[in-house]
């Protein structure tokens, strides 16, 4: 058979698949995925919306439409990301499957084989399987509770060639929770300008504050055009439309816009349909405030329970919105082998363990642990007993 | 600003992208886009498709689910390829974002740059477009009324390098609407054999056959699993929920799998369960059947009304399925600019020009004109005009 191309190599089978698929059976507690709670979803708006999309009179949201985007959801999304502090019309909008799609255009637009992206240290593991297949190098900055070290990052531009994206969660970040701070923010888009490098920031979690004050996007400080700004609807609306956004420069955008219809056409026309018409004929903001008191007793009750139960020496993250915590074990214990051995056949528990979220130089002695989808007598049942299992192996 | 990466550089707005936009002005008679006829979509039954699927009850149909497609779609494709001479189970299928992603992903599989892609000549021109990132180069094949010229193949493939993939539509092929004959799909899959390549199969109208016999798909006749397969529910059921398929080896479906994961994670959940719904639920064999006669009759009044009103040295393909008649014109005419100069402002009407369907040496006397998305009396009355401006032209 004729080989692969070169790219192939760097696509390897991931932590986030095999755990999405374990994620299915129903004796196991899963905090593995990045799912919001389900009970949130409001079916009964999009029950409302597509009752009335799908009429003989009203076949155009079956058929295809304009490969950039519905013009009415960009409109709308327009509007949200202006009131959020980044002046836009539509034209400057492109939707796109999901935020991860976003992820992949901007990466196949600026990265060349041996560029280097520059990422948070621990990162989001969907990103770099998203820039794998353009061959970058990775070098990562440390972060503390004020998210990116932006010294550090600036160390390695000063340092380093070829560095093209610094890419960053800012809000809530996957996997550790943390949220930039508004200094760090600013400094991230001086050192942007400085060393001539792309900003992406990635912000699929930011309307999901509940506690703390809400901070101005990196793109809202950006005088230059640097930044290529990312959402998604996965966590307002639902995750299975599918639908995020990007926003850019109208240089940058009109090329992420050709390389979306290269990748796919377009995205679904009905479900672009209806994103707009829940947008314009319900209360989004609403919703987004009754959904943030289930997440914020969600953390609570997760954190509290690990106080309890999880022994000394381990620590976590304390996120002020999102869906994730970042828990941190005694260096001797390998999380995905503890996971294996231990968590799954003694407890029916998973989570993500830590080292896929690493660009560079991994350490196995973390985890990622999500919140959101699990049931509170689930949640304190699987924290408890993953404490016991703890425990023992560390005793 | 940093500068793009070097795939940039093939990445340039297409004729199919402004058409697309010129498309939606009511005032324009279109036979620019492959637009499936909209009065044949199934509407009543996903109407009652999603009122089932979006209640509380439901909500798994608006989370994420496995990036390789809904295990019960990729199941009741497996049926429908199997039914087709190609024998399979849910785990060789991959759903795709419509046919256009299946493209991307198997160009990215298998193109390093500078690989190249043996095309029909003239092509489709999404595949070009999704092709150039991964910036192969190009050779195209003649064809004639049995399809690719597979003598012409071989020859090419003696005397070229690094030929990766030979690009095919064999039904009713987008743009011509030719059909590749029995003796050349086999001929074809002795030379892949021989040489040592990959053949993409991309069917997305092999269902719209309204006449002749239906042939064999051509990975039904490769005992060697060189064949990626590719279809699309864009022209049975509906192009705005974006679903396709790809079909292929355990080795090559995996990585495509993995490319799609990084892609954009996966399809949209609802419309895959809305998709799995309409298969299991419904006869798609009759719907398909019911709209055979309406595309008959759309490309007999169109070949009827050229016939009648286009001038002499004027000729045009007869398709015995799908969408499409290709029209060759006196040499000395510019579709292009006769389009532009001529048929937009003295008729409304538009087509797509003929060159960017070459894959190299392209030919400026051709169009591709579409006969299924437009009502009877505007198709009758769009022809007539532009036969009598060609006339004028061409006098």
């Amino acid at each position: 058979m004729t080989s692969f191309a070169r790219r192939a190599e760097r696509v390897q089978p991931s932590a986030i698949r095999e755990f999405l698929a374990l994620a299915g059976d129903p004796r196991i507690t899963s905090f593995a995925g990045g799912y919001p709670d389900p009970t949130l979803f409001p079916v009964d708006e999009l029950h409302k919306i597509y009752d009335s999309l799908l009429t003989p009179e009203n076949t155009s949201a079956l058929q295809y439409t304009a490969s950039d985007g519905l013009p009415e959801l960009r409109a709308l999304v327009a509007q949200r990301l202006t009131a959020d502090g980044m002046p836009c019309t539509a034209d400057d909008v492109l939707i796109t499957q999901g935020g991860q799609q976003g992820l992949d255009l901007t990466a196949k637009l600026f990265l060349d084989a041996g560029d280097v992206v520059v990422t948070e240290r621990p990162t989001f593991l969907g990103a770099l399987i998203a820039f794998n297949p353009c061959e970058p190098e990775y070098r990562s900055v440390p972060m503390d509770d004020e998210g990116m070290d932006t010294v550090a990052l600036e160390e390695v531009l000063r340092t380093t060639d070829r560095v093209k994206l610094v890419y960053t969660v800012p809000d809530f970040q996957n996997p550790t929770g943390r949220t930039m701070s508004l200094a760090r923010r600013r400094h991230l888009v001086e050192l942007a300008e400085r060393y001539d490098v792309v900003v992406l920031e990635d912000t699929p979690y930011r309307e999901l504050r509940y506690e703390g004050e809400r901070l101005p996007t990196i793109r809202s400080l950006d005088p230059n055009g640097r930044v290529v700004h990312l959402g998604s609807f996965s966590k307002i609306l639902a995750p299975g439309l599918r639908l995020g956004w990007a926003l850019a420069e109208p240089e940058v955008r009109e090329k992420l816009a050709l390389l979306k219809l290269a990748a796919d056409t377009q995205n679904g026309t009905l479900n672009m349909r209806a994103a707009a018409a829940y947008l314009s004929g319900f209360d989004v903001e609403a919703h987004i405030a009754s959904m943030l008191p289930v997440y914020r007793h969600k953390r609570d009750l997760m954190l509290a329970t690990m106080t309890e139960h999880f022994p000394a020496g381990t620590s976590w993250t304390r996120a002020e919105g999102g869906l994730f915590t970042w828990v941190t074990f005694p260096e001797r214990l390998d999380l995905a082998a503890f996971q294996r051995d231990v968590l799954v056949p003694r407890a029916g528990v998973i989570l993500v363990p830590g080292a896929p979220f690493f660009a560079d130089r991994p350490e196995v002695h973390h985890a990622r642990m999500s919140y959101s989808g699990v049931p509170d007598d689930r949640m304190v049942a699987g924290v408890r007993a993953m404490g016991a299992l703890l425990a023992d192996v560390l005793a």
